[in-house]
């Protein structure tokens, strides 16, 4: 009976293809679904890989037909619903058994999974890539003990990604829920990508007025340059993309106004708790939010009248501001991710995140390599330090200020590429303005300060006048 | 016994100077703190207000202390010492009596309090103003009940602030946390009013070389104008001072690192859960976070060098940028109190929270009159959109583009000014750049799309390149 080397419950656009490719990598695996329907169909589907799925019409029979100790992915929607399948397996199992929950749950219920006493051994694992990730190799972000990651392993190393040096996109990033947390700073930093690139591409539509096609083979140029990556390569594919009902270029028939699953606002909300500065990410959350107020863009236009715009930047100049802002973004999250390392205790690999983000994910490209090479020469080094780095930083900043600076004066909203560089400009500031804060803090609310001279008076002389 | 009119528990700055200022407005309060002794050297030090102080040994005493049905005050540290006085109390209140938190708690937990069927009335109550606001007239933002509010209401208005027309800056906000809720979003706003003065000071210090006595100058001018504020007005001040130790100017010796005690992160997160963005307040928090990082501040200027910042603005065109900020950032703030209301069902006032927000609290301005009367015309619409602020605007927007714009070419930070722009240009401009967003969301998750046009067919013709 017990022939499936693994099962997976929940055969939705995720699941289904996460099963296939395990079968396709030579594992047998059994499947159930609430709806036995689907469950039968799935197999009937599967082709050539039908002979390694055992699609099973009960949890008792899922369970009864995997190999001691027994092993199962969950795919089912975060929150309620992976805590009723946690229970519902909870008679089903042994000790010694595993549940991985490979849905987008939040990290701090994965957390309290792991820590909950549940009666079996439980994993968390991010799954980052789509649909075409989880069917033909995604990255993947575990969370867990390293004997109950290496357990599984060998098949989820065999159905990741492999980078270009043939590396698996695969690993254990730290305990309980630190796979998760990694995968949601991922999707943080995806919005953001996502937000310097539609920035980038306003300057080119609205202020160079130059048409989709001339967009697009912008953004095909860049692919072949240190921009290299799976955003920038489907930038350039959805920018040619004609609309079959008008003839027009399809990114000129969508609507803008961008929807969000909430990965971005938890990150966001996380790096609040973290008190690690995120501001690219947040511009990019903002916008988004902004994106969905239509009517009060519109009625904002007809007051204000729209902004000019009407600026030119060579497409080297604006290839240049986006290198600068995507390190100075990833920088930010690579710092997030140490910050959480720290107050969860988790040791957090940032050259091995890096290097899993390198392929199957979103967020792939060219510089992760390099990310990672800069990373593991000092992890406890803000990436912008890196050498590697700093140089290119040194060299593409003058054109991130040109164009921020010149694009927010000819009336273009630039919230993520701003961010990164106000950001920046801090972060090499010896001496900031934050003195007027605390003299202020001090003034209404004898809140203290310290000195320059690191004299031990934290009060000012203000007198009466308070 | 019971003569008092209301008692008080913790005789912390907070809470003292709230008693003597109950006590000066002829209000009999009975006190209790947790040290014995304490309570006694508050009755000696009362002077004149002595005999209005009934100074009590233990909490039992304190409850015989006060008519009934009672209302006893709470000013302790917020979260688990709250709950604690709560529990303490519950054996020796009626269930007539009233509790208030004057604390500074997360809404949250006042909520929480408010729904867990507590054997006694409870009111939230947010106090603005520190110490001497609590002494001599802080803004209260009161939550719970009309008719508990009504019950402590006489005493409440009687030691508010007033405002220049005369009205109490006292008032109920709406249900249980709806006080602490809006005295958050207050924090929030008195963050970004800073950093934006901050970020203007940073012009004048570093672009312009000016000292502190010739920026104290300016400051003190612009509070004749419609920037007239109390930010403003100890921001003269704080620059004017002088260090007993070394003769220099206070602000030259401070320490540009900013403390925080949280509320302006509890705002960002709450505003990342109603999806409300309030990005100058997040730039405000981002730039306190990024100043504490000293050392790395210090590495950054010894690698990428500080940019050389020289540029020079007239105080005119300072002073309207400040203008705009200000504006927008309100215009934010008060949008995410909106949300707010409707995701927790308070019918708050918003005009009546600018009429608190006028005396009494940290930012008490000659603008929150206006902003009052604008809200009060149609608190449905954004307060960009209301005639006066549009107008404002209108003038004062280029100035705003101008210094950022300008100020960025130069290298100078101003994170919250150009946040506050990024969302006004965004809120201006119908047509945005998440077409391109929602393209990539649609090529890499099927996530779909709206069409411009309206057509039901919310997937591109991506085929088989994705």
């Amino acid at each position: 009976m017990a022939q499936a080397d693994i099962g997976l419950i929940g055969l939705g656009t995720m699941g289904a293809a996460l099963a296939l490719n395990i079968a396709e990598k030579g594992f047998p695996i059994a499947v159930w679904n609430r709806t036995t329907e689907v469950t039968h169909r799935f197999k009937a589907e599967a082709g050539d890989l039908a002979d390694r799925v055992i699609p099973t019409d009960s949890l008792k029979d899922l369970v009864a037909a995997i190999k001691t100790p027994r092993a199962i992915i969950l795919m089912v929607p975060a929150g309620a619903a992976v805590d009723q399948q946690l229970e519902a397996l909870t008679p089903l199992l042994d000790k010694d058994d595993l549940v991985i929950d490979a849905g987008n749950a939040d990290f701090h219920d994965t957390n309290r999974r792991s820590e909950g006493g549940l009666p079996f051994h439980f994993l968390g694992m991010g799954v980052s890539g789509g649909e075409d990730g989880a069917r033909h190799g995604p990255a993947i972000m575990g969370g867990g003990t390293q004997a109950d990651w290496d357990r599984v392993a060998p098949i989820l190393t065999a159905i990741a990604a492999k980078a270009e040096d043939g590396v698996p996109c695969a690993a254990r990033m730290g305990d309980a829920g630190a796979g998760h947390f990694v995968k949601m700073v991922h999707n943080g930093i995806e919005y953001a990508d996502m937000q310097m690139i539609a920035e980038v591409y306003g300057l080119m539509r609205d202020g160079m007025e130059m048409d989709a096609a001339a967009i697009s083979k912008v953004f095909t140029d860049w692919n072949e340059g240190p921009l290299q990556s799976y955003l920038i390569e489907i930038s350039g594919k959805v920018t040619e993309a004609t609309d079959p009902h008008t003839g027009k270029p399809m990114v000129d028939v969508i609507l803008d106004q961008a929807g969000q699953k909430g990965t971005g606002r938890w990150t966001a909300i996380e790096a609040q708790h973290l008190a690690a500065p995120i501001p690219v990410i947040e511009a990019a959350v903002m916008a988004r939010n902004v994106s969905a107020q239509l009517q009060q863009r519109k009625e904002g236009q007809d007051r204000f009248g729209i902004a000019p715009k009407h600026h030119g930047f060579s497409p080297t100049t604006l290839e240049q501001a986006l290198i600068a802002g995507k390190i100075l973004c990833y920088a930010q999250g690579f710092a997030m991710i140490a910050a959480a390392s720290e107050k969860f205790g988790w040791t957090l690999d940032l050259p091995g995140i890096a290097r899993v983000w390198r392929a199957g994910c979103i967020i792939r490209s060219a510089m992760l390599n390099d990310m990672a090479e800069a990373l593991a020469q000092d992890p406890s080094r803000n990436l912008v330090m890196a050498p590697f780095f700093a140089d290119l930083l040194e060299k593409a900043m003058p054109s991130l200020r040109q164009v921020v600076s010149e694009g927010i004066a000819a009336g273009h909203a630039l919230p993520a590429l701003a961010s990164g560089l106000m950001w920046f400009d801090m972060m090499r500031t010896a001496r900031g303005t934050a003195n007027m804060i605390q003299a202020q803090r001090d003034f209404f609310g004898a809140h203290g300060f310290k000195r320059l001279d690191g004299l031990d008076d934290p009060h000012g002389p203000w007198g009466m006048g308070r």
